[in-house]
């Protein structure tokens, strides 16, 4: 190791090691005490959002000279609107019950032992993001409300805007009488780090990346901290034979439409066969009039002269775009087939007024998320109302679909009894 | 690669591909299925026990050949006897509740969804053990219990052993209307078959090593799916100033002597400063008198001419020996500090009639079980009533301690709504 490589070593472990620090007392502290941190924020947040803009001011003008994309640049924006929005995201993570200490399950076993199972808090989460400071406050305040310390690495891009919202936040936590390493902002841009933090499995319980899927794929690749994905969805829906026109057409415009660029948008739609001439048409050209690109099976560019031969690959696509693909499916067990092979287990639909034909489609698709006459951009933690999200896991260990506060809990068993000891 | 490898890789994908497809009907069976298809095991396994004596006794030539010693021996012997338990422990999986299916929650939310958070198998699991055929057993159980298809890699020098109890497996399956591959023994003893079985993500859902810390450590370290990790504890027994001295001696005593071999049992014992002088003689006495040797800290040598001076590194073993590590702590807060920091999470004990100190204990300590006034040996799946234990978990995500066939479960969100759409 180069002298560097041993000081970025240093510095990610004291991270860990404060981090471990701040969260062993976060974790017996009450859920009150915690959310007054978090007022505290919101309040400091609004009160210093000169010296948060000025620092934001600093990451936009180098994003603009180095000709960053405007979306990007939107994203990194933090005016005083801004500020007032993510302020007051605190301020609802606080309201929120909290998950600490709920008791999951609690009984006698017939030898006299008593066994609760308790909700506590992870300990430290290592949160890795691209440039929007927004996520820094957000996982910020998930992950206080959860009695967590957090490690917060975000893109280079948003660094300036980083250190001044962690400042405001260890400040508040100090002013709360909270130890201000609860919440860490790291210090150095050094793409070295990364590597180096998502391996500190003595002190850090998960790390969550929080991104594109490159940026995803990399973190697990090297990490051996468990990693919590969140990866981007191929989303469905089935339209079944005992769809009326009316459900099938809101609910498909709606999944493909409402907001293409997101995980939770459709990237193919199933017809049953059975309404597939009457519906591919007059669906297809709401499609196409909303400017979107049609990639049909054989049947569906049959019906649809406008509709594109689709390809394997397209069955597998998560396009993120004004592109869907189309497939005309024999029956419910067809479309949950070909839901299972090239889906990713995200969200996906089936629309229907036949109760046996629903029942199948959830009991059959292996997905976080089955959403049944609805569209597939409810499948949300907000919608769900499991307070503010964190992410959408696409794992099946731990967290699966929309992840809340209480995501960020595991458990222990506390037994009691008057002496008594295994025989 | 190559064409031996080659076809290595091609048999494991085969085993995934099998075991994905067998999971996927497993997993819409009602409980009455998979619980009749229990019963058809242990059935089987006792009308074919000469069959299954006959592959063991191969297995047992081969072990006295190769003078393996007489406990591995003992553990790989499955007569009559052990036949007949191994059958009775399937029939009582058979018996315990229907993890699948469960809804863990259900709520509308105020726009009109309907969610419901449902518990669903979590698809296939990978074992990866040592040479003890009636693990092969318990897995297989567990996971048709919880809709789980199963993997079975055992040690080979249980291989015939293995073979025997897959076929009765299978044939017990297919009698029972159940696709076979649900239960897969892994046919080859080669060593280069680990690494690419614990790569197959696409398939295989969790991977849960069973033996010894470097069976485990050396699967965690070559896994991408994820791993259910499983090692030995370093628990430890806190004697409070507020214990009466019958229960200091009857816990200490338990804890570490009852089974020293195992994970729960406890290796370090600390005695509050305030009880020091009385107990410790009295305590260490009865520990030496039962065989056990102890290394002290400065004080506990003082208090105890025959114990042995404790290193540092006495503090984070873990002995699963007669050997037991006693410190003299400045109460509740001494004891905390010293668990967290020395301590492998897994199960520690406080002994104390003090409600504060208990509840600063079982708050502060971070470790899966936390135990008030019992022993540690009582940190089992079994004692907590969890049913069939499947392993104790020293990680943080997913599971956490005893794991019962609840723990091989994830969920599904399902939604319900007529035709709502997100705006």
């Amino acid at each position: 190791m180069t002298a560097t490589e041993m000081d970025l070593s240093a510095y990610v472990e004291s991270l860990g090691k404060n981090a471990l620090r701040a969260s062993r007392s976060l974790a017996t502290l009450s859920g009150r005490a915690r959310d007054d941190a978090l007022l505290a924020m919101a309040r400091m947040m609004r009160e210093r959002s000169t010296e948060i803009g000025q620092a934001n001011a600093k990451d936009l003008a180098a994003a603009r000279e180095n000709k960053l994309p405007d979306a990007t640049i939107d994203r990194l924006t933090l005016d005083e609107a801004r500020i007032d929005k993510v302020a007051r995201a605190v301020e609802e993570v606080a309201a929120q019950p909290d998950p600490v200490g709920q008791t999951i399950s609690a009984y006698n076993t017939p030898a006299g032992l008593r066994v609760e199972k308790r909700r506590v808090p992870l300990g430290v989460v290592a949160m890795i993001y691209e440039a929007r400071p927004e996520v820094t406050s957000d996982a910020a305040s998930v992950c206080i409300k959860s009695g967590n310390a957090v490690i917060l690495r975000g893109g280079k891009e948003s660094i300036h805007s980083n250190r001044a919202l962690g400042k405001v936040i260890s400040d508040a936590l100090d002013a709360s009488g909270i130890d201000p390493n609860a919440v860490q902002v790291v210090e150095t841009t050094d793409r070295a780090l990364v590597p180096i933090l998502v391996k500190q499995n003595e002190t850090i319980s998960v790390v969550i990346p929080r991104g594109g899927e490159g940026l995803i794929r990399a973190v697990a690749a090297e990490a051996t901290v468990p990693v919590l994905k969140h990866f981007t969805g191929n989303c469905h829906v089935y339209v079944h034979e005992r769809c009326p026109y009316d459900l099938a057409e809101k609910i498909v415009l709606n999944s493909k439409l409402q907001r293409p660029s997101v995980c939770n948008a459709a990237e193919t739609i199933l017809f049953d066969a059975a309404i597939a001439a009457d519906y591919v048409p007059k669906i297809g050209r709401k499609l196409i009039e909303a400017g979107c690109e049609i990639r049909g099976c054989a049947k569906t560019c049959k019906l649809l002269s406008d509709a594109k031969p689709a390809t394997d690959q397209d069955w597998y696509d998560e396009y993120l775009a004004l592109i869907v693909a189309c497939k005309v499916v024999d029956g419910v067990e067809a479309a949950i087939e070909h839901i299972n092979t090239y889906g990713s287990h995200h969200t996906d639909a089936i629309l229907t007024t036949d109760i046996a034909a629903a029942e199948r489609f959830v009991a059959a698709v292996d997905s976080s998320s089955v959403m049944v006459n609805c569209s597939t951009r409810l499948s949300d933690g907000g919608v769900y109302g499991l307070g503010a999200e964190i992410g959408i896991s696409t794992d099946k260990l731990h967290a699966r679909g929309p992840m809340g506060p209480a995501d960020l809990t595991t458990y222990k068993y506390i037994c009691t009894a008057d002496g008594l000891i295994r025989t």
